[in-house]
């Protein structure tokens, strides 16, 4: 199997209805974008023996190279519409591949986004997927528009990715339905599109949390130039996680650091201006993962943790994973 | 320095005027797509060890990155606008990093495309483009509209890289001018933007020739259900390759292999309807690169070679280089 017939044989699907005038195949995907929209456009690598041991289970890499683009879009309040696959494999081994490739396209058909390009080459494992989303023009939310006042949410819970690594690392037993819940929150996060999409239309500032909420709240006011507390009773945590905390006699203060500078979390992190916050609570639907208020930007920069006993804990924004970090 | 600074210090330049509402810094980055237009997209990568060598000049390995995707919109006869970069580094290595930047950002000035996101990991040195573009409404050329009786064109001259990566591996010596045209050719291969949206206009079909002209014309008859054959005597070779060639020893034959199989020489292929070629001919300007008939479209499927003595060859269309091979 030469590199076409690997294409062809594994990439080459159908694209969704709509949009992709021409996709895998020649120099490039010619696509059609609709008008009054901006483009958004943002890639993540996957680099084996970084992000992922060398063994994982190829069909959870398909869906978690994909599901981290799609988050970013997610995080723009966007749609996401198309994306490339850049795959360097050491051989190309056709169980791996074809594990591979199904739960990517299975991910990709229930987002509503094609394949419409790539590259791939010999080389050590590594995923680079590029995705393309659009936004009504004006529309998408950014960083840097955080304003003093607003409200911080946060969807789903935060710490189980960072839990289900430990326990499979100290080896915690959980009764099988907590593994699998955690084990899925690490390997198979589902990007929040929806969520995004119906907190952009009242939020102030958006990030999803991929490095974890310190760092990834941190670029928020960074770029805001404000400042944010948080309230630690409100920090959500799964059931599935506290019951791992308790088997495995993880402490309070450590549960609160996985929470806040875990990574692979894949939730959402809006500011809301207070004023569209009720609108935006009655608007959200059960069908979506939870959103919850878990502190307040302030003018005072910094982020900081405040405890329902009057405690205040001045947090550091860089606790989060970074590349390259000595 | 970790990931962020390392964006911030050789990543984060400004973008250029028009079409990029916010460029790097946020979870996606925000363009305007000019109206009226269908966007191209395509994805390379560079694998250190696969397609460069280790130590290779960090400078070179920026250019030809960017090169090689912007070949591929020059192929569609498009206008690039905008990449991402996903740059996957041993560790940060400063000197390399502002020698990899500085080309980079050079030539994407010079070509007017704005680097508007990306991703930096930590991980065996791997480059991976991803390029935007456009093209007016249903202009862009594709593989597959070859007709029986179109010429085929070429742009430049081949084999030049290869006969550069001989003279590397096999010490030939040649001239210091000599030796610094075959460098620039294999090293830093100029896209041949101009001359595609000039062949564009005229042109059934296109393709950049990267993987060896055998392959590349190979995939044009493939798709559009032709052949071809091509006159030995019209492929351009340069005269540096000639004298290279005498030089090592190399016989006409193997010349002729270079040239058809030889790969990474970034040209243009294009097949263009007889009565649309002498106008293509007065178009051409004698400040691009020369544009040459090498040979004709054919209802006769596959790729045939005629000597000037009516010696007929048949050529393997397979003949350029194919990652996993075997």
């Amino acid at each position: 199997m030469d590199e076409f017939s690997l294409i062809r044989q594994y990439f080459d699907v159908r694209p969704l209805p709509g949009h992709v005038a021409r996709g895998i195949g020649d120099d490039a995907a010619i696509l059609d974008c609709p008008a009054d929209c901006q483009l958004l456009v943002s890639t993540d690598t996957l680099v084996s023996g970084v992000h992922f041991f060398p063994d994982a289970d190829p069909a959870s890499l398909g869906h978690k190279a994909l599901a981290v683009n799609l988050s970013d879009i997610a995080a723009m309040g966007g749609r996401p519409a198309w994306f490339t696959l850049a795959l360097t494999l050491p051989e190309p081994d056709e169980s791996w591949l074809k594990a591979f490739s199904a739960s990517l396209h299975k991910l990709a058909e229930s987002s509503g986004v094609s394949l419409v390009g790539g590259d791939t080459t010999s080389g050590p494992l590594s995923i680079t997927i590029t995705m393309i989303g659009t936004a009504a023009r004006q529309k998408a939310i950014c960083r840097d528009n955080a304003a003093v006042g607003d409200a911080i949410l946060v969807t789903g819970a935060l710490g189980d990715a960072a839990m289900a690594l430990r326990c499979r690392s100290n080896d915690i037993a959980l009764d099988d339905a907590n593994t699998a819940f955690l084990n899925k929150r690490l390997d198979c996060p589902m990007p929040r599109l929806e969520e995004g999409a119906l907190l952009a239309r009242y939020a102030s500032a958006m990030i999803d949390v991929s490095d974890g909420l310190s760092s990834d709240l941190g670029h928020i006011i960074a770029a805001s130039q404000v400042g944010a507390e948080l309230y630690a009773e409100k920090l959500p945590v799964s059931e599935t996680m506290q019951q791992a905390a308790r088997r495995a006699g993880i402490d309070d203060a450590e549960v609160l650091s996985m929470v806040l500078n875990g990574g692979d979390d894949y939730e959402l992190c809006a500011t809301v201006p207070q004023a569209q916050l009720p609108g935006l609570l009655s608007a959200w639907s059960t069908a979506l993962a939870p959103v919850i208020p878990i502190g307040t930007i302030t003018a005072q920069e910094g982020l900081s943790l405040h405890g329902d006993d009057g405690t205040v804990q001045s947090l550091n924004s860089g606790g989060g994973y970074k590349h390259f970090n000595e």
